[in-house]
């Protein structure tokens, strides 16, 4: 194999690909990144055995061939490198090295086979549909606050995507939840997407994604089986292994008869929740609030450390209510509103409260109480 | 105790005291900060036994005295309140709560008496000084680097300020040490130092000195006894006990024989130092400089990932040499260079290397080879 290629471009495929790679590899392979050139595109492909990550990139490829070599060196070494360079990469199959050339630089890194490297089982996919970029984000950035870290409920561990039946038909919904709240987002279906098995998409992967939604313009190409998700934009391909569980029934836990409605400008509650939790210790961080005719009052009470109190101006026009709740909860649901006042719906100090923004049912949070 | 006093004002007081409280304290008091309020002023005081931060700031005291809170709490809850907020702080004394009231929050916390805070005995000074506030921040900032984070050599774990003899008569200057590398920092000789003891300035106190530095325009009133050192800007003193042991005779490791010279773009040679070292492993950062006639070829060769070079055109007109040095000490010194060319003067391979910014010698460091 031997390539040039622009830094910037070999900076950002690496860059890409390097991510998932773990840092602690008991398995030496799996620190390397499968470099493959053919035609005029070189491609870069890191596995954790769960995620496959393959990036493209133009390049002029002068000898075609195949290498592997540690991941997190070559992205290093490319990041040092000047802007503009012109990078050459040569592989010497025989000295087991990869010769990376860029003016009076020269790196000569040790290589792996790359008949040794992992790459993932192509599978049957059982529904293939495309989204925009956009949608796709918004589906797990407002979702995944709320996935679970605990290990033993492995089936929590990551965002529940499938079909769902919402208020006009069929819609594509993310969930998440680790007990204590939930989230509970929709979009309109795609073509192609009502055949889809519900998939539970790990927390990694969700992260990784993230990464090809940036541009508001690309369409991402899913596709889903009962095992795999994939998700495609034009350079950069992510596969992973879904999570093996089933996500629990988690419709019964949204409350549909909460009446009692609280409107509140979400960034104000969000700064003053902020404010009073300051006084709590670490551990039980409630926070109180107290509803009455326009007004809420939020308090904290920390026999140590002192108090806190706050009030705010709000439309409430139910009976009084007093309810706690961690202030850690509060602030990630109340931080995913962006465009509305936050709209709280609430039964007892008992029960769980929803919240939404706006009337908008396409994005809804639910949150358990806390004593206080 | 009874004051208002601006938001930004009150957070900028606390800021620059709470940070020399220690986050872990197993004496309470030690986690507060003094509050007293008299006249027209408020002064913030904190300390951790060996250092103390007194910071002063306008205030309108409706009724003086004095009292203690959490630190760290008092100023999250500044930091917290709205911009351009005027906040009220009322001592209650018999309830041992301090009230915190901005707006429509209202914050109660737990003070304790101030008659338990360990205010720092005053000392008597043997020397005064006024430097400007650039002259200090050259002084310790060139220098700090080199401190010594070895428990064991508490002599090198700060920064030793005391009067020299310069090459042209008496000067101000900072040495700092760890045994393989060394900072020696001069500046012209305030009026009133001459008789000043040196003082070894831990490296804390080096640290929270830094902030008082900023403004170019201020004037630093430095007092030193054989015990403490004083550094106080108009509206914050910084008092801090100093190192106890004598620091080592440095004068003798730096080479004054040393004829072979090098001259490089201090820039260019930290970037490439830089990327070779990224093949090394964490553990013996050596790399390899071969100097010839106008040109030095930097290498790393680590067996197991792979080797590195690069070729810089320099300044050099002595015999070949071949000389190893640990990559963080070349990068850290050549990141002190900020205005000319790095200096190099070797003499073997073996010996200590001298490094200086162009030809002015108020600021020298030596590094010690290693082995290749």
């Amino acid at each position: 194999m031997k390539i040039s290629i622009e830094r910037a471009t070999l900076l950002k495929a690496v860059g890409q690909a390097q991510s998932v790679v773990e840092r602690r590899n008991t398995i030496p392979i799996l620190a390397n990144v499968l470099i493959e050139a053919e035609g005029n595109t070189v491609s870069f492909r890191a596995t954790d055995l769960d995620i496959e990550v393959v990036d493209k990139a133009p390049a002029q490829v002068e000898r075609a061939g195949a290498t592997t070599v540690s991941a997190v060196m070559l992205h290093e070494i490319v990041r040092k490198l000047p802007d503009g360079a012109l990078v050459q990469l040569t592989d010497d199959s025989a000295a087991g090295r990869l010769t990376v050339e860029a003016g009076r630089s020269t790196f000569s890194l040790a290589t792996l086979p790359k008949e040794d490297f992992p790459v993932m089982a192509s599978s049957e996919y059982t529904a293939n549909f495309s989204a925009p970029a956009p949608v796709l984000r918004r589906l797990f950035d407002k979702s995944k606050f709320a996935i679970s870290t605990e290990e033993t409920r492995y089936y929590l561990n990551g965002v529940y995507m499938h079909v769902a039946q919402g208020e006009d038909g069929q819609v594509l919904r993310c969930v998440a939840t680790d007990g204590h709240r939930l989230a509970r987002i929709d979009a309109a279906l795609p073509e192609g997407a009502s055949a889809m098995p519900g998939v539970i998409v790990p927390r990694k992967t969700v992260g990784e994604l993230r990464k090809l939604l940036d541009d508001d313009e690309t369409q991402i190409a899913v596709s889903v089986s009962e095992t795999k998700v994939r998700f495609a934009a034009p350079a950069i391909t992510l596969t992973s292994k879904v999570i093996d569980g089933t996500f629990p029934d988690y419709s019964r836990v949204i409350p549909t008869g909460n009446t009692r409605r609280l409107e509140v400008d979400a960034q104000e509650f969000a700064k003053a929740v902020d404010r009073v939790a300051t006084v709590s210790s670490e551990r039980s961080r409630a926070v109180k609030l107290q509803l009455d005719e326009d007004r809420l009052v939020l308090s904290v009470n920390a026999p140590d450390a002192g108090a806190a109190e706050e009030e705010l101006a709000v439309a409430y026009g139910d009976e009084r209510l007093e309810i706690g709740f961690n202030a850690k909860y509060l602030l990630e649901i109340a931080s995913q509103v962006d465009r509305e006042n936050a709209v709280f719906l609430f039964n007892s100090s008992g029960d769980p409260t929803l919240m939404r923004e706006g009337n908008d049912t396409s994005a809804v949070y639910v949150v358990m109480p806390m004593r206080v």
